[in-house]
């Protein structure tokens, strides 16, 4: 049994690899030889007042890799009001860290071959689920990136669209002009090759691009469909960065997964603030045409078509991720790890046991 | 981060603080204070042909005690004919072992705090459970026990028995002589104040009792209708050791859990051999009363009484168990072992971390 570190996971796992073994999970999950287990958030009070204790289990096998990751996330949340607006802190309590994890069970012997935190692989699959769909929705002569957000999974985006397409230019906006300048010049130190710059509007950073991505935290609509230019693909990473009239200016639409993958939310009595996690966004609204998209599993098995005419506008929306990725990016994160000897083994006697109920 | 194995639970854990401590959660439950995540069962192909991969998980938060606990289940299974029957084997194919794991997270700060394996702890919570309803259902002056089964279960409902009355007679009976002698002669020893014997029938070995506990793996009905005399509490450790007809002979019938807490089963398409692990028992057939009964956690919360008339014949339905079982089972062993510095500790550190999601 093998602990991994972030670090450990971020050394080992290259975005090219993330994205072959995550293509080759969503082809076996349209055709039935992937399990998705549902996603169910578990909620309760935590010990402050106005705190709440969330704990989320997600996961999938994929008997390919012969592996079940289950996927937790243990969260004390507040919702504390910052400059007049309620916003959801997912508190550091655990000694200052916050407490997110995989696990991965071979489901060849039962056995647990491997506990890591799962932020570093969060933002990857992320970042490579978005670039499995840039693939094979944008132009192949795509050469100029927007991205909107200077954050976290921003980062993850440019790396995965950079290993879909030989991006020339690529530009960045985000509302703060300290983030955006020192991401476009972190970004341009790893890629020299690159003219990557800091816009500072988001109508000077899309102008000109062939692929726009939505990289924010925002609960509103980011992508504007006064953008949409023929042979324009967009995408995001959550779906209030997009709404029902940028997705009925385009030609083309896959989302991420359409299957309902959160089964529900599991309230106790009582739990407070709980109610603003539960808005029915606009893909939930009636009228909305969200359940008819093709999901990006049926894009990879080739059982809905890539991108059709060149003028076409395609959007990816990457309205939420499922457990299954995890077993994707884990099998080969621990694989490698085995391999290099990364990490902390211990006895694998310590999580098996010679009763059984 | 604390690694504790069965061999620590078991010198750790007495039946008697099991009783407290599952008791006290149980009424939190009724009232509405703790949280019970659902089970379900994910099923998928294993690597031989006629296996399947079976991953449980199930759980449950307690905020008494600022626990969130997860229970979960990797088990390769196989359904050989044996003697012409066909059974269900878990294959301990993990170096020779099964895995069933406890996680225990503080729901005050999100931190993972303890990981054993199940076996022992799954026992004494089935048997704490039958000895919480004992003690509220048998008569006070039940003096003669009889156990139908002599296997692992067999040991954790004695135990519990043995807290909830003085019982002065215990009598065992299992079909193979050999083994209701081992666990007679075995039990002999350990109470020397009791007069535990085998019987060589299952007749004998309940004429007299004032409490009959079934505690086998049979998947047909062990307790007999025959056997019902006025003023005695009868016991199961599954719903197929008892049916509506038993039930219907009975004054007062309490079962564990009617909430169902198994969701459903999740299952790949073309994996082998899982329909004969849901057939419709009869306590979901129609016409059955099994909705009508009250819960165990009424029970101890006297939301529903307990024993009546002396000449009340009662019954306890231990139709399934529940994670919450494991919380307040869990948060106690973890207490305790980290008291007497039992297990081993990891660094905090590996099971957290400083980005998140």
């Amino acid at each position: 049994m093998r602990v991994l570190s972030n670090e450990d996971v971020e050394q080992l796992l290259t975005m090219p690899e993330c994205i072959d073994v995550m293509e080759q999970m969503y082809a076996d999950y349209a055709n039935g030889q992937a399990l998705l287990v549902p996603r169910i958030d578990n909620l309760s009070p935590s010990t402050e007042t106005d705190a709440y204790y969330a704990f989320k289990q997600m996961g999938g096998a994929w008997p390919r890799r012969r592996v079940q990751a289950l996927r937790i996330n243990s969260d004390v949340i507040t919702h504390p009001l910052v400059g007049g607006k309620m916003r959801r802190v997912k508190q550091p309590k655990a000694n200052g860290r916050w407490v997110g994890l995989v696990f991965i069970f071979s489901s060849e012997t039962g056995a647990l071959m491997g506990i890591f935190p799962d932020g570093v692989m969060q933002r990857i699959r992320v970042g490579a689920a978005n670039g499995i769909a840039l693939k094979h929705l944008a132009r192949g002569d795509a050469r100029t990136l927007a991205i909107i957000g200077s954050g976290w999974q921003a980062g993850g985006q440019l790396m995965a669209a950079l290993v879909a397409r030989p991006f020339e230019r690529v530009h960045i906006f985000s509302p703060s002009a300290e983030n955006r300048n020192a991401f476009a010049a972190e970004a341009q130190a790893r890629h020299s090759g690159i003219d990557i710059r800091a816009a500072d509007s988001a109508e000077k950073c899309v102008t000109g691009a062939d692929v726009v991505m939505a990289a924010t935290s925002s609960l509103v609509r980011v992508l504007d469909p006064a953008w949409l230019k023929p042979g324009m693909h967009l995408s995001c990473i959550k779906s209030q960065e997009v709404d029902q009239a940028l997705l009925d200016g385009c030609d083309q639409v896959v989302v991420h997964v359409t299957a309902q993958p959160k089964q529900y939310d599991n309230i106790m009595p009582n739990t407070p603030n709980v109610t603003s996690e539960h808005k029915v966004g606009w893909w939930n609204a009636p009228g909305n045409r969200f359940a008819e998209y093709p999901d990006l599993a049926q894009l990879v098995a080739g059982k809905t078509p890539g991108r059709g005419k060149q003028e076409d506008i395609t959007c990816f929306v990457n309205n939420v991720g499922v457990g299954l990725q995890f077993a994707a990016v884990g099998a080969l994160v621990l694989d490698k790890a085995a391999a290099a000897g990364f990490g902390h083994e211990l006895p694998d006697d310590w999580f098996s046991e010679t009763v059984h109920p």
